[in-house]
């Protein structure tokens, strides 16, 4: 394998344009195809190989990165050229859920196609940064092989054979991010009852949530180890919070929608005599008990 | 006013007797009460004088600060010993919503007591060090005279004259810290899954969300403009993401109540028409609109 071997982009939304031109500017060969021709052009103009057909970007390169809108677009692709993928790597880069990437490491390793997942922590912009992560499993072989290519995306994690531990992992990251911002906005929406611009509120939040996340591997380790006994922080005590905060979000005319459900996994920790143990036995409401 | 000033503390449980001990250690003559009396015993043995009544206790000081479970127990303790505590000043550290705060104070000045009302951002440990962080609101004389006191409990944030925004305050950062936890659990149980332990997920949870927080003062931008136009990061964009999520979790067997409410709203928002404008238009869909 030469350093700035051949490689072939299939998709080029806003994600799949980038990751062409990161490769491109590093002096890979690429080929590329869009469903609408049209958005390759100013890759071509780059130097960009444009292909014609899927079954013409597949063969021209022994790495195809694919970027679409999902894993169903995916499929469509894909399926009709597995007899020139085999003995090719596909590295599927769109997002998904863990099933439908584990059923499609099942459909590639049918077809003798190498297969690696990808979760992508990036923006467009980030792409071909340090602050972009990339992260992968499935086929470590062929991830090892194609590791230099892809560095140049961002940073790179590999988490194993499962093809679905990247995204899962992917989804569980954005999951406490979805769920931060959420806060913050409820947060803004109380205090913007009392004329606090979110700006003034955001300073004050962004240092707050900082300083707490010191406290994820104190949570870790009550979940790592099923023992929630505690002194501090129990259960009865933060329903009791939660109490008020949703109570004091509804005098304020705020709707508790992304408050309420922590006070509700609270309350059936409580029902269930768990009221001394520690905040962080929700997650035993909310996850599958080991059989 | 001397330095060294008497102070009261009314209620000694966990938080209220580590506030007694700061203010006695500083040198300040204490008074302290509480219900179950034998729970002042080891204050007194350090100085401090019991009090056998809430009278007695509320006189002995210009400054009493109250601490007990709920407004309610606040407002047993206070209310017959209104005319005893005429001309003084009440610090209510007691937890509660704005709301409460605002009702209170509108009693303290009926009887012509002057009110601050505090959100403690602390646990007992940490009550008497910077990281303590003790918002205030209300009589703004009152606060300035007895700041010096104050300051002793940890950094202490002044708000305004309305009473309930020191607690308004208190809860919106409370919020962000609930559902960042909640999020980071919901995380954590996802990848649980797989076998990975919580401790490793929140090494990663603890540096991503931390760089995530970057991105509220734009988030806040969004919301204090009113004006959600985006190229990136919209509201039909980050529904696909949650449907992704959603979908993720129950896969894996992970129930998604604490991220279905950020899909829900995104829908709301989407039915409403705002698709391509920015994800933290949610903030409207919870948020009472300007009348
Ligand atoms: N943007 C981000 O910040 C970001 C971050 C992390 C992950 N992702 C994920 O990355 C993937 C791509 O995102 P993006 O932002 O690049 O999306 P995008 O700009 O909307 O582009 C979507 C791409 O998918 C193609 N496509 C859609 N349906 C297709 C079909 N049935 N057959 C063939 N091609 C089809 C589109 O082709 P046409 O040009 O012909 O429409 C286009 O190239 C998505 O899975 C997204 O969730 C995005
Ligand atoms: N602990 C924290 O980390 C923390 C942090 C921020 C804010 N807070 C808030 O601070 C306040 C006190 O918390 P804490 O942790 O000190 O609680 P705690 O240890 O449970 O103590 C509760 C105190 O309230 C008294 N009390 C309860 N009901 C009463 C009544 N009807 N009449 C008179 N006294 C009554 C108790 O007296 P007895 O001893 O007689 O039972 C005790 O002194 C609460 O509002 C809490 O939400 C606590």
């Amino acid at each position: 394998m030469t350093d700035r071997h051949p490689v072939t982009v299939v998709g080029l939304g806003a994600m799949g344009r980038e990751i062409a031109r990161v490769l491109l500017e590093a002096g890979h060969p690429a080929t590329v195809w869009n469903r609408t021709p049209s958005r390759a052009d100013d890759l071509v103009a780059e130097g960009a190989t444009r292909a014609d057909t899927v079954a013409q970007a597949v063969t021209s390169s022994p790495l195809v990165m694919v970027c679409v809108l999902d894993y169903a677009a995916t499929r469509e692709l894909l399926e009709p050229v597995a007899a020139e993928l085999a003995g090719r790597t596909v590295v599927q880069l769109t997002t998904g859920t863990p099933r439908q990437a584990r059923e499609l490491a099942a459909w590639a390793a049918e077809c003798g196609i190498d297969y690696v997942d990808s979760g992508m922590m990036a923006t467009p912009p980030m792409i071909g940064s340090e602050t972009s992560q990339f992260l992968y499993s499935g086929d470590e072989a062929a991830f090892q092989r194609y590791r230099p290519a892809l560095e140049l995306l961002g940073t790179s994690r590999w988490f194993g054979a499962d093809a679905g531990l990247a995204s899962l992992y992917d989804l569980a990251l954005l999951s406490g991010m979805y769920t931060m911002f959420a806060g913050f906005l409820h947060g803004a929406a109380m205090v913007g009852t009392a004329g606090v611009s979110a700006a003034e509120f955001a300073a004050s939040a962004g240092e707050w949530l900082r300083a707490m996340t010191a406290s994820l591997p104190y949570a870790a380790a009550f979940v790592d180890s099923g023992d929630y006994t505690t002194d501090v922080q129990s259960v009865e005590f933060n329903k009791a919070a939660l109490d008020v905060i949703v109570q004091a979000s509804v005098d304020q005319g705020v709707a508790p929608d992304l408050v309420a459900p922590i006070q509700e996994l609270l309350a059936r920790q409580l029902a269930e005599g768990h009221g001394e143990e520690s905040f962080d036995r929700i997650i035993e409401s909310i996850r599958s008990r080991p059989a």
